[in-house]
């Protein structure tokens, strides 16, 4: 046995007891004759003392030997401390060293095992098992396993089945760029990795499982922005003889307990809101409500007045900043400056102030009146002492640069508080959004997804408008888990291959299986996915997932801890029957 | 709501209510003027009644056009049913139909949809969503995942954190041959599919993790045999400070649980021994010991007689089979022949019949006397009605003989019974085995696996016969588990690369991120993985593992299914910087 103990869980209650510890020199201080060691491991710190009237010598003497994260193991004695540490668990006692053992020595750390380090990302990513060390990432990942455990109870007491669906299965052009995986038997053909197992999951409705999940990677080929892993982790499910309300109530349900048992916070039924009216009110099919700033179209108001801008515009909409009345000229141009960036793409702002005395002061004074401005207020909601913000121009664009000011506003006024939580479904949404590059329809969800019924007989003269039985679960202004009902029946899947541009015989060919699968009776089912990285990020209340990842990649969708990817060598290119083409 | 309850939970306790339920025709049985349905789901079997003189027109017309496997939901009321059904918990009631929808259609399905089906593997496998409606697989698949589910909580109440480690990893040459997966980013290079996540879960005990564990898909591209997967699943665990006795002593506690638990069986502390003793008695490292028939090595008391074969033998060495003295001459005769088989290879087969009066008659009467018998007897535990099989030959050989022998018998005289456990620990397996083909020695276990200190001074000079801390849990006849405390320093860990036949620059090219890792101040640190695919069958009483897998692949690595893998297109294959070389 290396120890009796760990080093988070000895108090005033042991003391005089004879243990044994091991862990990391977290710091020592040699004051000379007395020499003290904070030794840690994942469960704390205990602190270790070596004292020249007590200790043996060569004990005491090899203390002093002892550097930043040796690996060590010790005997002793717990006593009271002196200078008790009110901070810490173990903070009463100190261990009197009787035996010392250096398990393994280390080398100087390239960056500091401390919680706020001086490490900066990449070297912390390249020595990725000593960044795991402190206690920011070591509690991240922590978090995300007991998150884990809690999705995995809450699911599998309601009867839920886990079940493992393959990682090497068939690529398809639809989607994401699949990574793929040439078959050394199979000549000149490949698996690829899953998406998602949409598909599999929905022949598991068919196969009668009823109520499925999976925590589960998942695996896109893309161009990795930030905040994006070429694999994540997704909460799969799926439900048979459901309807959309079943589906929100049970994962409602799933993420109130997890609100509950991880972070102690209750929360209300969740809002439901339609994706529409998330755009028109936010801009934003994934708003955060945390905060209100909601939308106030103008153009009733706005338009029709002196003002050409306005009046050229398809859309004239704003917004009221909480106690942002008092903005100087200096930070107001400034942020008109931040919406003019290219990265938001407004071509100006028009503000207007709300006095404390009910009065306004706007940037367009020439061409409204205190009673047009008053109007402004009463839509958007402006109180004294708030400023409104106003954007015009194409009503999409316009609507996606308001969204981008709320959200820097919210940020700015500390409106978006980590410990909060607001979470919302977004129904409604689109069945197909166009796509200029291709000039045609594409599935807004997936080609799985069941238009709404009362909406099926526009498929044809109107698809834009088509809704579909699809859902978001929203938290903090980020979607954290969508699905929707699927199609069950082969006919109407055909449809809807053939009002997305697939052939017949493409159909065919990369979903005959599942179209087949529905004709040996198909139970009506949906479901969705939660992305887990983001998930457990933001229950921690942080912005990135990184932390929540043990090992990620880099935006090259490297690893750069093992180097990979990497080169291999011929011979194994020949028995996968393929060669480079560089 | 498509259902009020599901098809297994009504009962005697429901008369007169109203209920909606959902699900599968199963069979119906049309009496003319009255016509009985099972409804079938996930949970159980519900019997509806259509009946001329009670339901709706309609109705009992619409129930006389349904076939097998249409999907329906019914509403009507709980009544008491006549004939009642002891073997099935809803067998005192059916369902009064009064109304009836048909959800989805079906065709008939390619084999029936019965506990024992028509349905060859192949079809089997094509339509495996048809045959996980089938209760043997369904119920294989939810057996899993109760399985899945308490190794999870038992581990995670020791503290013990699940960490998902990266797929998308490194190609090494050591070991079996991977999976790869061509970078699109990084032109030219490939990563590769874990074949355990071995190196991340060393890094997580070198980032102070100190308990890991992980259910896990793991990926081997090597020629299948029955059996095997290429993707399959482990369940991972690594602990640091710790000595080969917490290991197992903690994992014998797992597994002592779920028997427990899932079985219900209560096991006694598991017996240990070694691989020298294994081979010995059972010529096996993964002795089946629910039934005895250990190994009697008989070369001093049958050689330097007069049989030439024996006196020319390595090892001559017998078995007393319980109960097979009144086999007949021909049993025996195609036991010999059975035996000589080249999946064998013996070349003949010694036997000696243990009477009832204590005398014996052996097939080599002309060389031994009674007296020298009897020492047969005595040495390999037979006592009258029994039978003594020997073999001789090269010791290796013959052992491995005489295992299949063994192995062979029990079957035949059903000592290997499904529904009884006998799990043992082998240990101190050798660290090397040497390797004909390439010359050289390989890890037995892997590279990372640590010598025992006391043979660490044989590794130079006597390579073969140095002992590792390395351990497997074997089961009824299966490696169910195996591991070993690891090599945590840097020297030992070059030194092995060395002996290995590892140049310094590869060991640096590849494992190099390890070995640096230790210089930093790793634990003491060992592990295990079990096979999850293998552990649940066992636990299930069954020999294959393929109906505990959901979507398995075929013995090219195909799923039939889905149809893959694939061809892929030549854009594909030019973003990926690859192109067929066939």
């Amino acid at each position: 046995m290396y120890r009796s103990h760990n080093c988070g869980e000895l108090n005033a209650s042991h003391i005089n007891t004879e243990v044994t510890l091991a862990g990391w020199v977290q710091k020592s201080r040699d004051k000379g004759f007395m020499n003290w060691v904070d030794l840690r491991d994942r469960y704390g710190i205990t602190q270790l003392i070596f004292d020249e009237g007590r200790s043996e010598k060569t004990v005491f003497e090899l203390a002093k030997t002892l550097g930043r994260e040796f690996v060590i193991q010790v005997k002793g004695t717990v006593i009271e401390r002196e200078a008790k540490n009110k901070n810490i668990p173990t903070g009463d006692i100190e261990i009197l060293v009787s035996s010392l053992i250096i398990l393994n020595a280390a080398i100087t750390p390239p960056f500091t095992i401390e919680d706020e380090t001086d490490g900066g990302e990449d070297i912390r990513m390249k020595y990725r098992y000593l960044d795991i060390r402190r206690n920011p990432v070591k509690n991240s990942l922590l978090f995300r396993h007991k998150v884990a455990m809690e999705v995995r109870k809450y699911l599998s007491d309601l009867d839920f089945c886990e079940v493992e669906t393959p990682y090497l299965i068939k690529s398809t052009p639809e989607g994401a760029r699949d990574f793929v995986v040439p078959s050394r038997m199979n000549e000149g053909q490949f698996y690829a990795l899953p998406q998602s197992p949409q598909t599999f999951k929905q022949l598991l409705m068919v196969g009668g499982m009823d109520k499925y999940f999976q925590i589960v990677k998942c695996f896109r080929d893309e161009d990795l922005r930030a905040d994006r892993q070429p694999e994540f982790t997704q909460i799969d499910c799926e439900m048979a003889f459901v309807e959309q309300e079943d589906i929100l109530n049970i994962f409602e349900g799933l993420t109130r307990h997890l609100l509950k048992e991880i972070k102690g916070v209750e929360v209300d039924k969740f809002p439901r809101i339609t994706y529409d009216y998330a755009m028109k009110t936010y801009g934003n099919d994934k708003p955060d409500i945390r905060f209100g700033m909601k939308f106030g179209e103008l153009n009733t108001v706005a338009q029709h007045k002196e003002f050409p801008v306005f009046n050229a515009a398809e859309l004239v909409v704003g917004i009221a900043v909480p106690g942002a009345g008092n903005y100087t000229r200096k930070e107001i141009d400034a942020l008109i400056d931040w919406v003019k960036r290219p990265q938001v793409g407004a071509s100006g702002m028009v503000y207007a102030k709300c006095n404390e005395d009910g009065t306004f002061k706007s940037s367009v004074d020439k061409f409204y009146n205190q009673d047009d401005l008053a109007q402004w207020a009463k839509i958007t909601g402006a109180v004294a002492g708030d400023m409104i913000f106003v954007l015009s121009g194409p009503a999409n664009k316009t609507r996606t640069q308001l969204s981008a000011l709320r959200m820097e506003l919210a940020t700015r006024l500390g409106l978006r508080k980590p410990e909060e939580f607001a979470p919302l479904w977004v129904v409604d949404f689109p069945l197909l959004e166009f796509d200029e590059e291709s000039g045609r329809y594409h599935a807004m969800h997936h080609p799985f997804t069941s238009p709404k019924p009362e909406d099926m007989h526009l498929l044809e003269t109107d698809p834009g408008i088509v809704r579909a039985n699809a859902y978001d679960m929203v938290l903090n202004g980020n979607e954290i888990g969508g699905g929707s009902i699927r199609i069950h029946d082969k006919e109407t899947q055909q449809l809807m291959f053939k009002y997305l541009g697939f052939s017949e015989a493409e159909a065919k060919a990369q979903f005959g299986f599942l179209m087949d699968a529905f004709q040996f009776g198909a139970p009506p089912h949906g479901g969705l996915a939660f992305g887990l990285d983001r998930l457990v990020a933001i229950l921690g209340g942080q912005e990135t997932i990184r932390d929540f990842i043990a090992f990620p990649k880099n935006n090259s969708g490297r690893d750069v801890m093992i180097d990979a990817p990497s080169a291999i060598d011929t011979t194994q290119l020949k028995e996968l029957h393929i060669k480079l083409d560089l």
